[in-house]
């Protein structure tokens, strides 16, 4: 597989929790690192109390996991910890995943609960492979998530991710790039990302280019001498209505004109957006530059963008920076793996997590995910997680019920409605066996899924709440585990 | 100089706005590549309305300018885009700093306005390093910062950072860790962070390992049987009162006391965790096992930390995840980059950057940052901003202004105040003149700097605004020039 960024330069075996280790090393010493577990990935609440998720980074787990390794180097650092033995060790240095992982694609918008990555593997690859599968879904689908809500509310007009600067740190910005591509976004300032993801690459000049020169014509002038065909302005620096704005007419007029060249456009960095931009578009019309675009880019946010908007601010384009690219309002996607299921004796045992907090019990056992999509309406109506050996037919109708609660529940009728599996092969005994797909093509998927949802799902604010529920059967064990739980007192 | 970080692997010349590039081919082409300017970075807000920031990631910046480099991969790149010519990639294929840079200390409490890095170079050089210097630093920052926040109000308990699985991408992460560490984290969950910069790393267990024993018990006595002299239990897996501690309790009569060893701590990371530490240590104490620590890791911030610990809950470590690595509650540090002064026939030309908002206006000038230090008290009483080439003296008396209001000043009279220059030569017209300090020095030296500041800079609500003046000179430079502009009417 061709490996597409800066991940395949370096280990990221290392980004790993410590317990990973120390629990492994347990199980290494008492022989169960042979025992077959199955983990889930899945979240618990939207980012932004939205109304679903774009699920991305899966292409970065993919060659993590192709790349796992100790180096000599690692393993003589954790021989300094004094806590492991060489057997371990050796363990280590041969170790690679050789376990089944199946995902839903990225791109794909997705919901609480269910389960996004379901992994099954011997306990200590499952164990090991913990910390950068969280870490490098949690981070791209939070900013795929946020790139979503900033485009929806740009309605059509570009939206262009400039936040590299605010990032944390430079995977922040390269595949938090990455990530607001497949979210939606046109473009990235990132050099790295344009790179490495063939993102088309944005940016013109700073304050400080205008600055470098004794005026601010001077500073256009000579922009638009060396890019003719690309003009693009910045007015802000010193006053935007009484200098930036005529400066940059001048050049049109005095230089682009003359040569058959338009004005490509105007940037706006500070001041009220809604105000600044009526006034530039009316000076820009008068001056005959009705083509001349008007980009802004100050603090913006889904918020601010829906806001100027529905004040008829003349806007074509906007710059969204630190708002974006470390989702500002809501900077923590809070995806967990947890164990659903052990193998015993051949047998598939289903596990549960029970917490006083009713919100933090798991769904047991070894799962299949679906989404149902109506017929009349090509829409999706529900998502439902399923035991993986169950059999779900459009055939039969279906009843589907909520995760707790049995009296809450729906029936689809045979004929009305289309089953898609969420869930995908990735890897097969360790054999990669996902194709590599375009970021082009991930986010043209995404668009694409985007589209089965009901128009309720996308609200900014108290989004409909999208169903994802479980079949008759998983919800009967599920209960019937509760229950046992409740009857030993919690006991174990 | 020894690189101690994985940024050494890779290439992060290309994190980088595109803007930078398109602005350089400008200067190129025009022939002012050698034009010398001055820059300041500095910052406006402190994140989280606090009273001052640790500044942080000087030695990854550092590695970076070092390492700075076009690859013939990123030429191709940039050749693709069809807008710059082969004269300017044979430029940036030679293409080195060989600027001077200043800095302040890594670790150094810093304040809204002043200088943290000035950087005195060619213009195309000052402008290619804006991006990586901006995204080092106002990350590790970030973290630092927030990381003193939270060891703050754990009042000498050790606290440990747990982020990794929500940072924002792997380097969040990895850097996330060190500059926590610098902020006075005590130890990091991220083995990568503990290897490449000497963290101590910490980590028990999981849900998951206790889920994966057929009990609570068993999984207990499992992990007692191979770290007898470590052994740490993670109690609420099923029920923190009626499960977890009890078993914990056995284990340590069964296994552990038998065989000389202590219980060492027992960890919870669920439920109300001030109510449940005092039901747990008593449980533990009538046991008899006074000695076992307890250590608690679920959501937690500085502000619930002050909290429980006003309850009087009975902690002795805390476990710090999301909320720190991400800086959740303000996860944006907004450090700028912005041209002070430019070379003109060998005059240096100080640069003003005007704007609406007051708050935007910067200080020009090439300039000096100084702490101002009472005798009598061994406290900072103010930062001072001066031209490079101001001489201020412990000898005479010194009145300093604020930074826009001449009649608001101080006068700090001879003999009692001593002057500490907080920037030091980093770069020598592009040779690294700074000495690596191990990480442990660093936050040696940021405590030691803490303790120059008073109590009432800490306060997490409505801290004391440490002065950042200006000397006379500077003040009436920057007021010149803010009225020469308003006669100007904003024009340039």
């Amino acid at each position: 597989m061709e490996k597409t960024n800066v991940s395949s330069q370096r280990n990221i075996t290392m980004i790993m929790d410590y317990y990973e280790l120390t629990m492994s090393y347990n199980y290494f010493k008492l022989g169960k690192q042979n025992e077959v577990v199955y983990f889930d990935m899945f979240y618990r609440k939207n980012p932004d109390n939205g109304g679903f998720v774009i699920f991305a980074g899966l292409q970065q787990l993919i060659e993590a996991i192709d790349d796992l390794r100790f180096t000599e180097g690692d393993i003589e650092y954790l021989r300094s910890q004094n806590v492991f033995d060489e057997e371990f060790f050796d363990y280590l240095r041969q170790f690679k995943f050789t376990g089944t992982l199946f995902s839903v694609r990225e791109g794909t918008p997705v919901f609480p609960y269910e389960p996004l990555i379901t992994v099954k593997a011997k306990l200590i690859e499952a164990q090991l492979i913990e910390t950068f599968l969280l870490v490098t879904i949690n981070h791209q689908s939070l900013i795929a998530t946020k790139a979503h809500r900033v485009v929806q509310e740009a309605k059509g007009r570009a939206v262009m991710e400039f936040g590299a600067r605010r990032a944390q740190g430079y995977d922040g910005a390269h595949y938090g790039a990455r990530a607001a591509y497949i979210g939606g976004v046109s473009a990235t300032a990132t050099v790295s990302a344009g790179k490495d993801f063939h993102i088309p690459v944005v940016g013109t000049m700073a304050h400080s280019f205008v600055q470098s020169f004794d005026s601010e014509y001077e500073a256009f002038k000579s922009y638009a001498d060396i890019y003719p065909d690309n003009c693009v302005l910045l007015v802000d620096t010193y006053d935007t209505l009484k200098s930036g704005v005529p400066n940059a007419i001048r050049v049109a007029e005095d230089i682009l004109i003359p040569a058959g060249k338009r004005l490509k456009g105007i940037r706006l960095d500070s001041g009220d957006i809604s105000y600044l931009t009526k006034k530039v578009r009316m000076m820009l019309d008068v001056a005959g530059l009705t083509d001349c675009k008007i980009t802004v880019s100050n603090s913006l946010d889904e918020y601010l963008i829906r806001s100027v908007l529905e004040q008829g601010a003349k806007i074509d384009s906007f710059g969204v920076g630190e708002n974006l690219i470390v989702s500002k309002s809501s900077p923590v996607f809070g995806g967990v793996y947890k164990l659903a299921a052990v193998e015993k004796n051949g047998d598939i045992v289903p596990k549960i997590k029970i917490s006083e907090n009713v919100d933090k019990i798991t769904n047991p056992g070894y799962k299949k995910l679906y989404r149902l999509v109506e017929n009349e309406t090509g829409k999706a109506i529900a998502d439902v997680m399923a035991f993986h050996d169950e059999v779900l037919s459009e055939n039969e109708d279906l009843t589907i019920y909520h995760q707790s609660n049995i009296w809450k529940n729906k029936t689809l009728y045979k004929g009305t409605y289309t089953i898609q599996p969420l869930q995908t092969c990735v890897f097969d005994e360790g054999k990669c066996v996902y194709p590599t797909y375009s970021l082009d093509e991930i986010r043209a998927y995404s668009a694409s899924q985007k589209e089965l949802l009901w128009d309720e799902v996308f609200r900014l604010e108290y989004p409909h709440i999208y169903y994802v529920d479980l079949t008759k059967k998983l919800l009967d064990y599920k209960l019937e585990m509760l229950d046992t739980s409740r009857q030993k007192g919690g006991r174990s």
